[in-house]
């Protein structure tokens, strides 16, 4: 199915439009949507409107709005993850540091693309319940930047963790209600604790349980 | 308003009923609908027919679907509440048994509500949306009890806080994963970390940072 792979624009109302591009608009005008009006009431034919396509030209990029949703998490989700990553190399930064900026990071990014958007919750449940292998990848990339992070700790005697990838998890359940975006979406008017508060508890808890020998 | 305060069950098909049997009844029965059917798509109507009573009854006792969720909520969170506070107060438990106990408590309580309901998350979201305020003193109620929990166990020398308040929050949003019904309904399929690893993490964070001298 080339067709399908490789979709050709000339055979809709943008000749000169490169397929990624196409592909980038409809994601771009498919989060807004999801974001304002809602995962629900959002039709593929809603989408190809906006764009001033048809439907069945969205539908050579997308087979469902299920496809779409899913693409809209991949490419929200990879960009965080980057940038997380990014954090996790920096040179010259403790294990601390580094950890407190990507969680930090993680933290900011939800607020700004969720928070203030009572409709979200809509695109998250239907990822997280029809798309699940979607949200799991995500889960688990930023889980093992966080492990990497928690080993460089250890090594260096700044954590003490029996196992740095459980030590991970556990660091990602506890920032939950800071960055999961049905909590950060739901739980606005929860002031406490603060991230960084949580942050702080989170360290004690990776900190070697006694101070180093000498 | 005497009669919206102590309705007469006279008035309608059970004259033998008291008027807290027939408030009870009310409460079992939108609970299941709103767990099985979904709170959306349950009315005040069907809850009447289900119970063979007219609306304008149920009425007498609530005002709105939104009034009878969120005395069901606080039924709900009543029953667990007070299971929490007895743990708290167990004598001859250490503060580590006893959070550890209350914690796996309020997680089983869960799991055991709303995990394998996927419309729950429909009524939590009511809750959490049209009656935060429901919501928020069940919060700050587990949050009290955790916090008493800190406090005897800071006394004890068992655990570290600068702040037992605060390292109360930090737990409860550690746990959150474990023992909020839309993360327990909705992430079923995350393995790690377990209840058990995620208590250790947050114990961890609550041990003094050294061994008390002697």
């Amino acid at each position: 199915m080339t067709t399908l792979a490789h979709p050709d624009p000339a055979q809709d109302g943008a000749p000169e439009e490169s397929a990624p591009t196409t592909r980038c608009r409809i994601l771009a005008v498919a989060e807004r949507s999801f974001r304002e009006i809602g995962y629900q009431k959002t039709t593929v034919a809603d989408i190809a409107k906006t764009l001033k396509m048809s439907p069945a030209n969205v539908y050579r990029f997308f087979d469902s709005k299920k496809a779409i949703n899913e693409a809209v998490v991949e490419r929200v989700t990879g960009e965080v993850e980057a940038l997380i990553a990014r954090i996790a190399d920096a040179a010259g930064l403790s294990a601390e540091a580094r950890l407190r900026q990507a969680i930090t990071m993680l933290h900011r990014d939800t607020v700004e693309r969720w928070a203030g958007y009572p409709r979200i919750h809509e695109m998250v449940e239907a990822a997280m319940g029809e798309s699940w292998e979607v949200c799991r990848h995500h889960v688990d990339r930023i889980g093992a930047v966080f492990e990497r992070i928690v080993r460089d700790g250890v090594r260096s005697g700044e954590f003490e963790a029996e196992d740095p990838a459980v030590a991970a998890r556990c660091v990602q359940a506890a920032i939950l209600r800071h960055t999961h975006p049905l909590m950060v979406s739901q739980l606005p008017q929860v002031p406490e604790p603060t991230l960084e508060q949580i942050v702080a508890f989170a360290l004690r808890a990776l900190r070697p349980a006694r101070p180093a020998a000498g």
